[in-house]
């Protein structure tokens, strides 16, 4: 199997494990991942149920957006993901949805901050949340311009330690090395938000520690990780 | 296939997709279809488990609510039903359900405002509410009644920007081009409810900005609509 | 087949379907039914997974108590249906769960107001709440003494209209013609507690207007009812 | 099948059932058993999915944390199981779980006030939290000192009527007879957490009267216990 096809087939199963983890409602949910050194992306068509979706369904379109193969309409996000994949050259997988909890923060346009080790696992500090965009940005270019207020917010972060981010308004957008794991920082991102909503009622609004934070994101990815059977 | 017989296959998935989307209790639900050209409706049966409708079982009546075939009851909001059928000649299919989180909102007799983009996706602007019929409307005929309150509430409004509405006290209503797109709108209020509550109890309260929310709907139904495949 | 053979089947098909109604965590609920003309009541036996349930496991018991058949030990809350049993003549079976939003509801010892026509379809208007069970009641006899305080509250009541109760700092009880219609009341009294508890943080306390929870009520319970297919 | 053996498939089988009630979200959350005469702790690997665990991948450990067998990783959580299986020799599980609900009151660092029966049936009063760990203790050793914090606030408890915690900031731990009750419990604790989360949000806060919450959990767990099946 070609590298472009072994792609398509890693796209369209993160696409589909979005049903498994309850992160779409319909079809509000894209997963792309790149080929660093072929400067090719494949994200999904848009408005095709995950239950029908095949590789070979998978859209192929250069880091310019230019379609390479595929007869179907990519996402109307991929210009989204493709500022993405240019600013932040360490990502191999973006997962865009619109899940209920991390909505609800994202809708509110406010930061979840990091208020327990479940969180500081996925997070090294609060989830970050965009600007608006104007009504310039909008019509010069609206996907592009969420990609690029997403940039704009992430700039000088780490991005190891912030795989995801709320658009103010909009919802969450996520990444990691490769499509599913996008996807699961996604699910990650959506439970963190879930108890979030739920500690923020029962008041409590102090976050988690530093150095508990420290310890719990150091241990899953620092340096000297000890999480997982090691790579 | 007769062209009743596929309505009736269209309604009779429709109506089961009401479970897959999880959107009733017991037999809370139902979704109707018409044949505009023959002037026909074809509706679920009263109080039938989704689990055993068949086709066969979909009930079909005349605008005018005259039984034209099938042995069981129609729905006993078939009234409501036709009379939207009547007001609006641009829809094809009609969802009620009492979904959970709308019901909250047509309980409590407020509007849901449009609070993010996933809420402008399907509505250009709030998801209405209509007033609460009077103790004679009820007695002159509630199912009817019911259908003439919506109306009066849409009353000049574009209804491909409105897929949906909350009867006040009750719950909601939505309609499409056909009975799964009615379905399918459904859904999207019901997702739409669940986030607005959420975002409610983070004191957010302010509506989305009007330039992002012509934009995500333009984009998605608007003359230049550029989301899915294609007609 | 016999009629308590029947009857035992009945009653594990109606257990079975809490699981199917997402109505119990681990195995915290019970369903019974009754043969009124041989008095005697087949119940759940303690303790035991639904999964696992099958009809020869089912216990019957008297309207005394006295174990008739079975070899397993009946649920610990049979003396609570067989108060229930002895003190409203017309009904055939009974559900106990520890359902969640019902739950919430009993242990705030708050009845359910009729906020929406949901919850008017099922009950002629509050669901109501047991007083809690003095020191010297649970001595006496607790699970016989939580029958006797359901059927205090209930005095009086036309139970066609209150097909279940919250008992104080406990949970819901509901009853139905057969096992099966007491685990599908159970269900909608779920369903009603989770639309109550949105629609007061909503704010909106204000019960529905009387002339809408009667029509509701009358037109599926009433004498000229006219939901589902007739008997 | 040797004991280890029996063990290993009753670890496996434990942490499949998370899974099952939907205690789980990735691979967050683990449980263990113990041979106490043979002084071996069987848990689940470090980071690997619960649909792919079969139970040679269990791995097998001394009380004193040294591997005897397995050539995966164990969970990062090991040592806090190993204290806490010295601290309380009358435990053979331990399952650790992200829950929901729990976490909420974890991260809000409140117990679980005991609000009604359903609480009353698994704990003997509020389910405890634990504080938070220092900074030196955290450099210390973590986990280890995860597992002294939690058996420094468990002091002179009756464990049989305590069969979890919550840990500040974090979330449960819970314990059984064998792995597959420690997962039950955090069943129960995540529907106890639940129920508690929205009696709050209606306002109650007072707890469970004494006599009610003694009965209810005498019934089940004290000497004359006559929930369920006997042993």
């Amino acid at each position: 199997m070609s590298a472009i096809d072994q792609l398509r087939e890693a796209v369209c199963a993160a696409n589909r494990a979005l049903v498994m983890h309850a992160l779409v409602t319909l079809t509000w949910g894209n997963v792309s991942g790149i080929s660093r050194d072929r400067k090719l992306v494949a994200i999904k068509p848009s408005g095709v149920a995950y239950e029908q979706l095949q590789p070979r369904d998978i859209t192929v379109v250069g880091l310019d957006g230019i379609p390479v193969s595929g007869s179907l309409r990519p996402s109307t996000d991929t210009a989204t993901h493709l500022v993405l994949y240019r600013a932040f050259p360490g990502i191999g997988g973006i997962t865009h949805t619109h899940s209920t909890y991390a909505c609800m923060f994202a809708q509110a346009r406010r930061a979840i901050p990091c208020l327990g080790t479940t969180h500081a696992d996925q997070f090294n500090g609060e989830v970050p949340v965009t600007r608006q965009l104007t009504a310039a940005e909008v019509a010069a270019g609206y996907e592009a311009a969420t990609g690029d207020v997403i940039a704009e917010r992430l700039k000088g972060m780490d991005l190891a330690g912030v795989p995801g981010v709320l658009v103010a308004g909009h919802g969450p957008f996520s990444w990691g090395a490769d499509p599913m794991k996008s996807v699961e920082n996604a699910a990650a991102l959506e439970a963190i938000a879930h108890m979030a909503y739920g500690t923020l009622a029962l008041n409590q609004t102090s976050p988690l520690e530093a150095h508990i934070l420290r310890k719990h994101h150091d241990r899953k990815h620092g340096p000297g990780a000890y999480y997982g059977q090691g790579s």
